[in-house]
């Protein structure tokens, strides 16, 4: 039994979150499944930017950094994130790159540990997004610490036979960006925390996509992403969250805006009590305008129900699209390497194939469905219910299987390598 | 023999730079002396701003990294930067934050005199903006190293007496943010490197401000702010320069840009060659396009005698206003820190006060005059030559010399302390 485009037109008038759309900027005929990867304009961000180079920088200029609010700005957009991940007010800021905030919070986390001279361990997985991994490799090399990638598919397994005393340390990703596979963030926090060891969560592919609640999973530490579900455009600035039992440990990106003191001009550095001592450096008063507009997006849904109805939709989407791809892709030969499980399932849905995946994806993109391709061979497909509707699914995967049955993929035009997929 | 205003209009007319004023957005009546803290928004960056957001990431969506050059934006960027401070193309990025980057480049230099266990000590001045020093103690606790801060006045008689075989790095800021002095940037890096240490400089204020030439200096790592001379926006992207004979060192915030194949997905670190590997998350493409306008404005220049004729008309300025201080302001007991010979001073003047400081800088605010005020005692004028006019210069005097005159500052209005000055 398969739904057809009159039943997922049916859907999308019956869903609670369709009017959600109509703060975005996108037309009626583009189906956009890369918010996962870059969140689409919300149409309130070039209206803001205008004000703020404009108005504040160009008539308050200096001024503005009391008059228009810069200077709480990290806090102010940093607080409103707090909400979407289950964080207290005055525990999370807004500021640099996802990058440099972990790397942060792994180093405020080994010098917690380096009381423990016998836990020598980061624990990650190989899965892990490579940046997360190139800093953990950085950090473990500074503390002398050694990083452990687990291999195995399920978390369960891996955790089971590498979690021990050795252990300082662990960096997950709450959701693979990869398989969109989505972890029990309360379980296996309560786990490595059993274990003695630290949980640093990657919430890249969380916030605002599922529910995530850090405050009852008592973690430990989290970074995330401004630029994918919290729509705050492209390179936005990302986000750090520290329990608080850990707000006095320092971390090394020791800048003016982290002092205790900012406009006292010491000269000895005195962190500020909290998370303000995750500020560095002036963050961009720009970027920072444009991610208040994103994440407020995000918050104006808490009327209509919230995270969890932002959940439903996300798992409606990609049940509906896993179901249709099986119907109508299913002779094609792709690999669903997304949970069946929609308690295992982030808001992506991933494939593999043994045919050209870039050349698939770019012939698609050519039809007006925007996924996208990780290489080696995983064809990529972000949902979000804030945009998304359940006819974009139906129409990507009809395009897909028109891609597909037409050869379109095998086109010389679609076979180049562009710097970025 | 004191200059009228008329005087001031008749140089205004003659000067070469009179025009560039144009592109930025500022009224007649304006005067802006706080371009050495804020830059003015140039006419063209809302424009740009409001295509980068509607056109590249509205419309061009994920596809913009390639098709909008965002991708190599920190490298475009920075090449223009280069032309600024005296840097080959392909040696300077712009990414993150000053202090970030001062991180990187601190730490890479402290890799690099790892090699000399004799040389223990990081040498800088305590007059050295705050944030540099609490990253430098930062850095020096993470290698075992000792910061020394100097204290003489001037940078000779404090190298003379404290540069000796244990100095690995001497970290200065070019021109001081209090004082306006300018060191001499050949001399200083020679003496250091003679004595085996590396030399990075801070260009906070000399960027876009005086000439640079970092190539003829062969200084070993530089860093600036984009926010200040470069009128890149409110917490612009900063930028950071390597000698290219330091390009293999690696650098701690290695993250997915700096990777020598950032889209290969690799689990390993392996950094790009050169340059590169300073970038580290993704930067915001709107803050960096903003930037690019602010650098652009500078560049403007290079058809009108570029940084020495900024130069010519920063120090005209400068003199001219120290000259209409003593004649005018005489009796108010300001007393001026900024070094009367031309070839020690940068675009900015200071004066310190035994009197309320703060509420002398708002009266004059009041009065339509925009200085700064840095705790405890100074009161800061910024000159910046794209915009600022001789005429500026004598309704600043005259502002100041009313607000001395008619007891202004004395007004209850101006003694509350705001957040930032």
């Amino acid at each position: 039994m398969s739904l057809t485009a009159h039943d997922c037109a049916a859907l999308d008038a019956a869903d609670p979150l369709h009017a959600t759309r109509a703060q975005f900027c996108l037309d009626d005929a583009e189906v956009y499944l890369d918010g996962n990867s870059l969140g689409v304009l919300p149409v309130a961000t070039a209206p803001r930017l205008a004000e703020a180079a404009q108005a504040e920088w160009g008539r308050g200029l200096i001024r503005s950094w009391n008059t228009a609010g810069w200077i709480d700005q990290p806090q102010r957009v940093g607080n409103k994130i707090a909400r979407l991940v289950g964080a207290a007010g005055g525990t999370l800021i807004a500021a640099d790159s996802t990058s440099i905030n972990l790397y942060k919070v792994l180093c405020a986390a080994a010098l917690a540990q380096s009381t423990e001279p016998g836990r020598r361990v980061i624990l990650s997985e190989r899965a892990n997004f490579p940046t997360d991994l190139y800093i953990a490799e950085s950090v473990a090399r500074q503390y002398g610490l050694t990083l452990v990638l687990l291999d195995s598919e399920t978390i369960d397994a891996a955790l089971a036979s590498h979690l021990n005393a050795n252990v300082a340390i662990v960096m997950l990703t709450h959701v693979n960006y990869r398989t969109g596979r989505m972890q029990d963030m309360a379980a296996v926090t309560r786990r490595v925390q059993a274990a003695g060891a630290l949980m640093v969560w990657d919430l890249a592919h969380s916030a605002g996509a599922v529910p995530v609640d850090l405050t009852t999973a008592d973690a430990d530490f989290a970074v995330g992403c401004g630029y994918k579900y919290l729509n705050g455009g492209p390179g936005a600035p990302a986000f750090a969250w520290v329990n608080p039992r850990h707000a006095a440990l320092p971390q090394p990106l020791s800048g003016w805006m982290g002092h205790a003191a900012p406009f006292a001009f010491d000269t000895a550095y005195a962190p500020a009590p909290g998370i303000d001592r995750y500020l560095c450096g002036t963050p961009s008063v720009l970027a920072l305008a444009a991610l208040e507009c994103g994440v407020d997006t995000v918050l104006s849904a808490e009327a209509l129900g919230g995270m969890l109805a932002i959940r439903a939709k996300s798992l409606a989407l990609t049940s509906l699209f896993m179901q249709l791809m099986q119907t109508r892709c299913t002779t094609f030969n792709f690999t669903c390497v997304t949970p069946d499980n929609p308690a295992e399932r982030g808001s992506h849905v991933s494939y593999t194939t043994t045919l050209d995946g870039y050349a698939i994806m770019q012939a698609l993109i050519a039809r007006g469905v925007i996924g996208d391709f990780r290489a080696p061979d995983i064809l990529r497909f972000g949902f979000t219910p804030l945009y998304t509707r359940y006819i974009d699914v139906w129409r990507a995967v009809d395009a897909l299987a028109a891609v597909m049955t037409q050869h379109e993929w095998r086109e010389a035009r679609f076979q180049q390598r562009a710097a970025v997929t």
